[in-house]
């Protein structure tokens, strides 16, 4: 396909993209097909000629639409809002129009510098001092497990077990890993692929009501295991777990952890965001003494998705286990630039910083921060209602803009009480009003509203509140 | 950004996006700019206030472009070739607008089945068999990690060992991981990093003149190595390497691998896309045999970069060592569908598929693979001037559309050769005319003509020629 050819189609798919974003309030937020509705529409090949743009065009409506969860949807409250703004849309339409390879500096330049100076930005908007260095990984998973290979290395250096000689099955000594009890899944996953293995990983139990990680535990522990000959390597710390948004106290975590000399890498996932509001930067209170801090800003902020922030203190611990020197990368630039590649895992990375770019500068930082003030008051002001509503309860503090919402009709409890949580929950999806994710807490079942898709108002809140009472009051007739 | 204002915006992104594909061909090849030149020009924070679109074009003109290498250049003969066909690009738009969250089947069905159908579309073009089940990584050494954690948790299942208890670091017996003394830079990386250890990572010999992993070295190595106590873990098996894209014997291989329990996973990242031509299938003989296989479309077929195809015979070793089983990601269809989280690292994904799906069906099969036979021929053509060329040479044999060439003045030899292929490789890529990447073989250097961007015709081959000619002789004369 030639430029001209291309011109014509991508004006006609940008409309269509914008169609979409018009018309997505009115589609149900969550999608009806079954298993296999999408697939059973479209061809076992590959078609051989070319086809035309407007099949495709028909297959997106027709089938891809149908197909989807609307995360853009106003009424998306599900998981954590994945925002994909309209402005790094922008940015990702020229990344992906460029074609830049980013294999190492020297192939893409202004692919490098890029990222290192939105690192930045990103950095100072969040009030981080110049300590940390940053790089866009595509997950927090990945951050995670980065880190993670990062701190194996930093505890093996200079032992048989360091990955330059026999490796972690060398190990003299068997490390250890520390993340709460309500950490992300992706913490457990990246520990047993990094291979410290089940064993090894100790869930630290959390205080209440905040739901944070009880330090005197995390000590306890750690002290145990040291006496039981293991080598603390890591803890992983959650600022905002996915279940409560709650937040970990990094302080007194930072503080033990260094006196075992293990990493400590903070994931923030969701709610890095937050930093951008200097009134929510006391829950992150003593960050600056971690080693390592990932955020997504493809939640909250706005980015087009696979845009993860990582940052470090020292991007030599990552160089140390990541570098590898094959002739094919060598450029005379090679002592004056940053290698992107041996800050991650890939090689090549495409153009990842022009979307958080055109996002920050076409949107600008003070109408982003208005934006997140807007879900921390409209989450406030449903946490009120909710709370005065007979029947429904608040089951975790509201830290920023994530509810933990029951509802307990008189009488049910236990598994019945289950049943109809999930039940109304599913009442709400099903309805295709609104979304919202189920999860449990304490060995219950509650429900989770998570406020801060894009486009969500007051009148989109209300409007779940209203499909959430009748949804319980359904249930709870049996009607 | 509301749909209208990004609808305005887009267009003119898009029309600076086919202004600038149609410009590139007259654009320096390389980006001319030192470090620092490209962050040194874009201000130090984000701004406040929103900025024009004007403004962020006119960085793109200013700033963006001459700190590119255009690997979308038709005389990018550097590296492999990345091309991101304008047909991808236009699912990339799509996939952008959406902004679909991909971190289960319920999140965004149509993203996992259309990833199902796509992948299984390019098994069939590959001429694969109905026994490969495949998903979309980020790239070939994000592949390559998954495939040894997947090999490392086959191997140590069941002892105390596997990452569901002690982990590598408490394997009973030291596992150890094969590859070509020639396989790309990312097997050692990915070794290292899932906790083989450099010790317990075998460099295979290679044959001559096919420079293919030499069995018999492979099985007299593995034999030593169990004599020795250790466990045959994985062979990581190269179909096309990045110096001179050989390929190693694959029936070979499998057949040693079986007999020790090893899995053996592909490398085909660049010459993946070769098995669409059917007459190339014979340098991957015995592909069928192995446990994974990854290629990067992204490479020489056309798909927007992050787009690696891998394929695995038994998902279920992905699954056992990538699944974790939250509670706020469980839907009541987990049973009946594929859920890629648990088939590589990240949680959540874009919408990967649409950019190998639009160009499949946009440019069909047909075009695609006469483009990649273009470039074979292409480069048979040039291979044939050089040998014919006095001073000239290839230094590997000629398996796809990479040479491997060095010109050899009389007399000249040892470092002093080095020295001259450098600076004619240096001063062509200076000039801006074309762009290659020098690498090292046997020793000494050599330079890589990888023929194969999207736009490079037999014009460009000639004029490339004419440019190497020029340089060598400038070179050699001194001037």
């Amino acid at each position: 396909m030639g430029p001209e050819e291309f011109r014509e189609a991508a004006h006609r798919l940008v409309d269509w993209v914008a169609d979409y974003r018009e018309a997505v309030a009115s589609l149900p937020v969550r999608s009806k097909v079954g298993p296999g509705d999408v697939s059973g529409l479209l061809p076992k090949e590959a078609p051989e000629r070319p086809e035309a743009l407007s099949a495709l065009i028909e297959d997106l409506d027709r089938v891809i639409v149908p197909g989807l969860t609307h995360a853009q949807h106003p009424r998306n409250f599900a998981w954590f809002p994945s925002n994909a703004s309209l402005a790094s849309v922008l940015g990702d339409i020229v990344a992906a129009g460029i074609g830049a390879l980013g294999i190492s500096w020297q192939s893409a330049p202004a692919l490098t510098e890029l990222e290192q100076v939105v690192c930045d930005w990103a950095r100072k908007l969040c009030g981080l001092s110049e300590a940390w260095h940053g790089t866009i990984a595509d997950g927090a998973s990945t951050a995670c497990l980065v880190a993670l290979l990062a701190a194996r290395e930093r505890a093996l250096g200079g032992t048989p077990g360091s990955q330059r000689e026999g490796g972690l099955q060398a190990s003299p000594v068997p490390l250890s890993v520390y993340t709460s009890q309500e950490a992300h899944s992706s913490v457990e996953k990246a520990v047993l692929l990094a291979g410290f293995g089940a064993a090894n990983l100790r869930f630290v139990p959390v205080e209440l009501p905040s739901r944070g990680m009880d330090v005197g535990a995390l000590q306890a522990m750690m002290d145990e295991d040291v006496s039981a000959g293991l080598r603390p390597a890591a803890v992983v710390a959650t600022a905002g777990t996915t279940a409560t948004t709650a937040f970990d106290p990094l302080a007194g975590i930072c503080a033990i952890a260094r006196r075992h000399g293990a990493w400590v890498h903070v994931d923030a996932a969701m709610a890095g965001s937050a930093l951008l509001l200097e009134g929510k930067r006391e829950l992150f209170s003593g960050i600056e003494d971690a080693s390592s801090i990932s955020w997504n800003p493809h939640k909250w902020l706005g980015s087009v998705l696979e845009t993860s922030l990582f940052y470090v203190k020292e991007p030599e611990a990552l160089v140390s286990v990541m570098a590898t020197d094959p002739s094919y990368l060598r450029s005379s630039r090679d002592g004056a630039v940053v290698q992107y590649r041996d800050w991650g895992l890939p090689l090549g990375r495409r153009f990842r910083a022009l979307r958080l770019w055109a996002l920050l500068r076409l949107e600008g930082a003070e109408a982003i921060r208005g934006r997140l003030q807007r879900d921390l008051v409209n989450a406030e002001r449903l946490a009120a209602v909710v709370e005065a509503a007979p029947g429904w309860r608040l089951v975790a503090p509201l830290t920023i803009q994530t509810l933990c919402v029951v509802h307990e009709p008189a009488g049910l409890g236990g598994e019945e009480l289950d049943a109809h949580t999930l039940a109304w929950c599913e009442a709400v999806n099903w309805g295709g009003g609104a979304h919202l994710t189920p999860a449990r807490l304490d060995g219950r079942w509650m429900v989770r509203v998570s406020i801060g898709s894009e486009t969500t108002e007051w009148a989109d809140v209300e409007a779940l509140w209203a499909l959430m009472r009748e949804a319980a009051a359904a249930v709870e007739t049996g009607s």
